[in-house]
């Protein structure tokens, strides 16, 4: 079996998380085409060495320019903070080299419409990040809806809900600061909503957002890693910017009502990345805490036994679950990833676009936008118009 | 102890749950004031005569206007339609009589500011139906957030979710029409929902909407009841005139952000009704279909055990429960009713207003027309500027 | 409507929830036999008479013996505490009054079937309070079991959780000395459980025990409840002399088995009476604390949506769920005793007898001695030797 | 850091989860012992190759003999079926290499016995492969009790419930044949359950089981894998030889009771693994198809607010799950394994006895023969007494 030489660029948590997927795939997948994990890259370079190390990465390096133009170099995985996509995606790509590029695609539509660009151009193979998609049980949902099962869809309701910032001295870290992060909830949680929404039910015509940041200042950090950051005794402050909520409402352009909410202030919800969708058939509600489940209703059950059934998407019957534990058995948040690396493996491997794809990451960008636009003005605002 | 002679106009479905609730006061709160079911009323003659003979009425009447002014009457109790409220309860209130109104109080913000002003004026004490304030799971959260052990309070959620206009041939009851409905979803379930967040978390600043009506016309009733109606075969259809669903979201006075959705078209979902409230200390998460439950989260458990706790309001440290089963022994719900006259009667006698009480009903009916006014005008509205 | 005159004998918890009853009775089934509250009777001269007038009976009495033998009495309902039973049934069973006895019908076998064989000698209706039958989620279970929609039975778990009596201080109220209760949790939950498997199930052939009396010695009560006793400071202590927890396995008659479990020593468990089924076909499992939901599974769904329904029992297809709430609405613990006795008054009108009846409190009873007896002899016992 | 070599016996679903987790180990816990993936050996030469390759081993073998005498061997794993447990693990001690044993131990107590002897003769450090331990929800129910903020402990109950054998036509796998099995349900998965509750709880004093075969003849397999297997059409058929379910009940010294139930036979669960614990001051729910969650509940909490807690099992103040993903993202099934082997490794390194090890193993198969003889000889049987 032809390997494909990959190359990274972050080595955090999404780091991680990728590396993870990379050395799980030949051993469950051994039949798809297998990523050789060739070259890790980031900006310290003694950082980056140890990561190679515990990751399995044959080699690292601190300068992704030429990596991305390295001849042994198949694929780049991009996974470095948001602000950084852009640069290092266009020369890859105009390297020839296939991409996946972790979600946001970047900080602006604008920059994320270049990168599709730059990607078309070249001709290679892109894909974003929208790990959540690949969980068994959302496909089973976005099944229950391609074969018309839930009927015509009336409704989605989104909410993506943490609790971490509750605490009103965590540190300003940098996913507080708007010129590294963009935004706050809006553009980490939400983004993953609306994926999910364009995934599950399409095109969203309009939209109206409103959003907050609860705590205007926090402690500066005295150390700052990918989702923690402490801060030294009786810390200076800095402020606070990007929002730490963001809600919004959307007419889908199939009709169907969509509510978003992505939050870091609801105490006690650690990580619920969860939506529920009603059909004129049925409904479906998952929730990412419990990701082997689908809630799934069907209106023509039979009159005195219906209700909400709680399929555990771990059947053979279920998309990838053959490959892993027996039925059952529950697998876990990494896997949304190796699923993902299995669909762009396999879209290398058939000449076709993997799906979701940088299209997709502008789609994205185009709503999050839209949504900032709505609540700078106060009213509805056109998707299609940005 | 003394009596009460109620009137009460109205014997359908809120008329059944009204005189259930009469009947069991004495019982479970003997030493509260009693109410004697003097006079129930409605336009069929035959009909409401067989209803005070099924619900325990001494007399009954079809006409409403001889009833308010009877010396022998106390209080009027109003759950007749909608459209009926206000020239009912103005006369009520004129002749002297202490008034439940149900909700909405009328069909217009206009309309029921009329009718707080006619009870203001008439010194009378008044009481608007939002039985659902009235389950202990319910004061449970009120307590909390009252006492401090939520904080301040980042998020209310509220959802009603219903599923019974799915079926695209139910017919054209008279809740689908506006003259007599007011409105679809959103004054019969966002009231409800609207009048919980007054409740828990304070009055709203802003608020924007959206609604749809997604079958636009339906078959013409033969028959047309409470909440059901029947159609004959090969119907004639007349066109739905009220929201199917209506959503909103709104800005606190106090900082809060409110999202609230209102559907018939949730399959799968009976009558979830439905809120999460996220504080600085603490979450509180309510569905109805489950009434004696309050999921209760807080900041300050220890490290290794934090998490929602299911608790069931039926302890005797929950409102009201001590006077019903022993400790877990479910109530439903008809009890929202019985404990929301607790509350009127012994307001009467303690010569206090009831809450909720009129003013309520005004501020629930401002929200619903602030919201109209914001799908009609595509922006977001000033809640006090109605 | 002929009436028919009810004489009851108990007026604290059970005498409450049956007083209830009587009093829904005619409102939410009109079409039925009313009862009429006629005299309700107990030690107490002056606790009866407060009883009467709170409950809504006509008269009071401290003297059963004249009750039962009154020329106007129909019905004479027993809830006095276990240890009257015997007496007062076969009195009025000879007397002619039709019987409604709580559970347990007597404190040993033998007294239950002397009480049988009075009742059948006396050719009148007889009833057994086994008031859980009657949530309409339990009978939708027995439905399904009855078409046959689970197949064959294979398992049947029982449990009835309190805990009460974790606190070490709480006092030695009657429910804790033998000589009036007959047994602890094993009498007092287990038999709700046995009845329950009989009612679903069927037969058990042998069954094996074992008890547990955790806090062998408790304050000695003040004043003594129906379910609660207070103890005064520095209290005297005397020994409990019934189980705090009863646990048994059965093998049924046709073939499945049985897990039963009653104990008043789980922790956080306010009254958790539950059961699971599992047959070839399908599976239930019930939760009186949800008592308006039955999760029910199917082994023919659709391979792709298997799983466990979450039904709840409020739709009019649903066992008397038509005459109270709008679907999705909960009714609750209280109902269980008007259904209870909608079947006792129509098996009066229609002149058969009512189930659950004498027969089944025997039943019950002879399995209560059955697992007593196994763990005395710590050996399985054939239930038919007994 | 030092590697340590690994052979291991086995390569089916058991071997694959074991490679799964040697594969996890030097990426997610960098600092501890490293396994070196060495030799895989099994039966069938060319699969154990194509394992072998698949799984990431160096080298593949037939001949265990051999293997488990090689110098450069530290390690040796069997995940072999269970009848051939015994030899292997004797040879492999005697030879001096450090054992990690799948469960059960052997096909009988006197078996597990000879090789615990052999492993402490030899001086080796052993483990049981009893994965479920390590579960951080399960630690986390163990550092409850150890820390006795559950108090004084009543209850145990344990269920295991699969239903891969409702179907009547699912052939005759090598798992319903006892000679290989050594039993079904018993010992498949009430040998979880029994560790789970030695873990948790302690030593059982007594026990009395029943069992039952619902199907007592399957068709013939064509062809027989780990978990599955297939006939041909119009099979002819063989007996099973095992139980399809085992329940028995436990008196534990320390006083607590225990009921067990362990089944193939119920409809609608794949794999649920639990346990609920019940002390005077707090009690545990534990499932594992929810198995990054642990329901807690204390007594001391305040009065009002008291209910189980739904604790998910993955913030860094739970075990293991630092290492991981952010708080609020499952991990699955396999790294119980992962965490298995980090204390077994742990432990070499430390020169100490893993947990559990072969005694544990013992202690299993001890309560699994005494349930055994309690069923034949229906009594109660000690367990001290094999």
């Amino acid at each position: 079996m032809k390997k494909l030489n990959i190359g990274m660029v972050g080595y955090k948590f999404m780091g991680k998380a990728h590396s993870n997927a990379y050395r799980a795939l030949p051993m469950f997948f051994p039949d798809r085409l297998h990523p050789a994990m060739k070259v890790i890259c980031g900006r310290n370079r003694e950082a980056v060495a140890s990561a190679a190390h515990q990751f399995g990465w044959a080699e690292s390096s601190s300068d992704w320019k030429t990596l991305v133009s390295r001849e042994d170099i198949d694929v780049v995985d991009i996974n470095a903070p948001s602000n950084a996509h852009k640069e290092i995606a266009i020369a890859a790509a105009q390297a020839g080299k296939h991409l996946y590029c972790e979600k946001p695609l970047a900080l602006s539509l604008a920059d994320s419409r270049e990168m599709l660009e730059a990607a078309e151009s070249a001709g290679i193979k892109h894909m974003v990040g929208f790990n959540y998609r690949f969980a068994p049980a959302v496909i089973l949902a976005k099944k229950l809806i391609d074969e018309g099962r839930l009927g015509d869809i009336y409704h989605f309701r989104g909410w993506f809900l943490q609790d971490w910032l509750v605490d009103p001295d965590f540190p300003l870290a940098w996913r507080l600061q708007q010129e590294i992060a963009g935004s706050g909830a809006h553009g980490d949680l939400g983004a993953h909503l609306i994926d999910m929404a364009h995934y599950l039910i399409g095109d969203m015509a309009e939209v109206i957002g409103m959003s907050e940041t609860f705590i205007k200042e926090r402690p500066l950090p005295s150390d700052s890693g990918a989702l923690s950051a402490t801060s030294g005794a009786a810390a200076e402050k800095g402020p606070v910017t990007v929002d730490d909520a963001t809600l919004f409402m959307a007419r889908f352009a199939n009709g169907a009502l969509g509510s978003f909410e992505a939050t870091r202030f609801a105490s006690g919800h650690r990580s619920t990345n969860s939506f529920e969708i009603n059909g004129s058939k049925g409904s479906v509600i998952f929730d990412f805490e419990r990701m082997n489940e689908l809630q799934v209703y069907f209106t023509d059950d039979q009159e005195d036994v219906q209700g909400f059934r709680r399929v555990l998407a771990t059947d053979s019957a279920h998309a990838y679950s053959g490959v892993w534990w027996p039925t059952g058995h529950p697998i876990g948040y990494e896997h949304t990833f190796t699923h993902a690396f299995v669909e762009f493996l396999d879209a290398i491997q058939e000449d076709r676009l993997p799906s979701p794809n940088f299209h997709d990451g502008v789609k994205c960008q185009q709503v999050l936008e839209a949504v900032e636009q709505s609540i700078k003005e106060r009213t509805w605002i056109d998707v299609a118009s940005l």
